[in-house]
């Protein structure tokens, strides 16, 4: 089995394959129910028919079956015995957990770009914070927290380590596609654009020290509401419940 | 398709279904080429061929091509054009972020434990630490680096936060089962062990400052090692290049 050949390195142009472009019926159908999540046509919460996804698609049980199944073994939907699958919800210790981890991953960036530049580019991250007053005033809750998280990985770029912005993407994915914002408080929109702005006051200012208790300070007040507003769900639903 | 019903959060027990248990054909070909990747049955770089495979797991070919698609798509395997899949290797791009990640997440968890214990568990440390001392003496380098896994994931795992081990845990993997240890320095191992001496002594001691520059300095000594061992690699392999 372990045939001798290696992998060029260098050289070789690495691409996707023809059948990897256009994708089989499996994959197909995998990625259109995912993309449904991720776009939140498919909410948390949502109860999964096979059947009914198998109509909607135009294709038989068994690619939707295969498609489920995959869907489950990466947490994007969950199964609750003799109810069936469901599109997953976060609960408050995966929700702590990300924050944790979010502080964590923002704190080792900023410090990175402290470390390797003299200055921030200030016009890219004012602007990217323009588009973030914008979304507070015109947007639904959970377009307002997408474009959050795009001012927090612009920031995060900058430290030039793609892994650590893909884990920071997957975790604002995770914490804001599967969480319902119904009665979600509107106020925070306002609190952290201020909290945004003192941020961008400290990095102008070259200051590491402010910059990093700013950005903490702002995670963990983030983190706060949420924790508020998982416990109130938890405390209004409980038809939810068996 | 947005069906109202909510998923019951507690009460409900949460499991694998039937049919995940024993998964469709494409789920079992998926977890079987997956398994030999992870073994190191299969070794980075090499070339993975539909037919051997089909011919090896006694399918036909198309859920060999379904799980190669699904192997690509997660990282674990390459494909280059016109030359077909091969095992992902590692390269140094991918490796020192890796490892910014992992001394992000484990100082992360080091001040996390400090912060919220007066005692760290001394002996299970030192018993971790023995696990290793055994493995420098008696195992291979891949085996050795398994081990030196499972000391970090212990000091992690008391942080309290499983995400946070999740994702050490996935570098730890990339970064051992992705590359090649042929003609990698055994030296490395001893020098380690007393690295995680020092680390000990300073957790013993409750010394915070300590602790975490060890750990710095420990991680970026490892990652040290690799850039050179990756670059004595590329200097030796000419014949792999186009």
């Amino acid at each position: 089995m372990t045939s001798a050949t290696k992998v060029p390195v260098e050289g070789a142009a690495i691409s996707a394959p023809e059948e990897l472009k256009s994708g089989s019926l499996n994959t197909k159908i995998y990625n259109a129910i995912k993309q449904r999540i991720l776009s939140n046509r498919l909410r948390p919460g949502t109860k999964l028919v096979h059947e009914q996804l198998a109509n909607e698609l135009r294709v038989s049980r068994t690619p939707v079956r295969e498609a489920l199944e995959r869907l489950y073994s990466e947490g994007y939907i969950v199964h609750i015995l003799r109810r069936g699958f469901f599109v997953a919800e976060i609960d408050e210790t995966e929700a702590r957990e990300l924050y944790e981890l979010r502080e964590a991953l923002e704190v080792f960036a900023l410090r990175k770009v402290f470390e390797t530049t003299e200055t921030w580019p200030m016009e890219h991250i004012r602007a990217l914070n323009g588009q973030y007053r914008v979304a507070i005033d015109s947007l639904g809750t959970r377009d307002r927290m997408l474009t959050d998280r795009d001012f927090h990985l612009g920031l995060a770029r900058l430290a030039g380590n793609g892994r650590v912005v893909d884990t920071l993407a997957s975790i604002f994915d995770r914490v804001i596609l599967k969480r319902r914002v119904e009665g979600y408080l509107p106020t925070r929109g306002p609190e952290a654009y201020k909290e945004h702005i003192a941020l961008i006051e400290a990095l102008a200012d070259h200051d590491a020290a402010s910059s990093e208790a700013i950005l903490r300070g702002h995670i963990r007040s983030a983190w706060g509401r949420l924790h508020e507003h998982l416990q109130v769900l938890a405390d209004h639903d409980p038809d939810d419940l068996d």
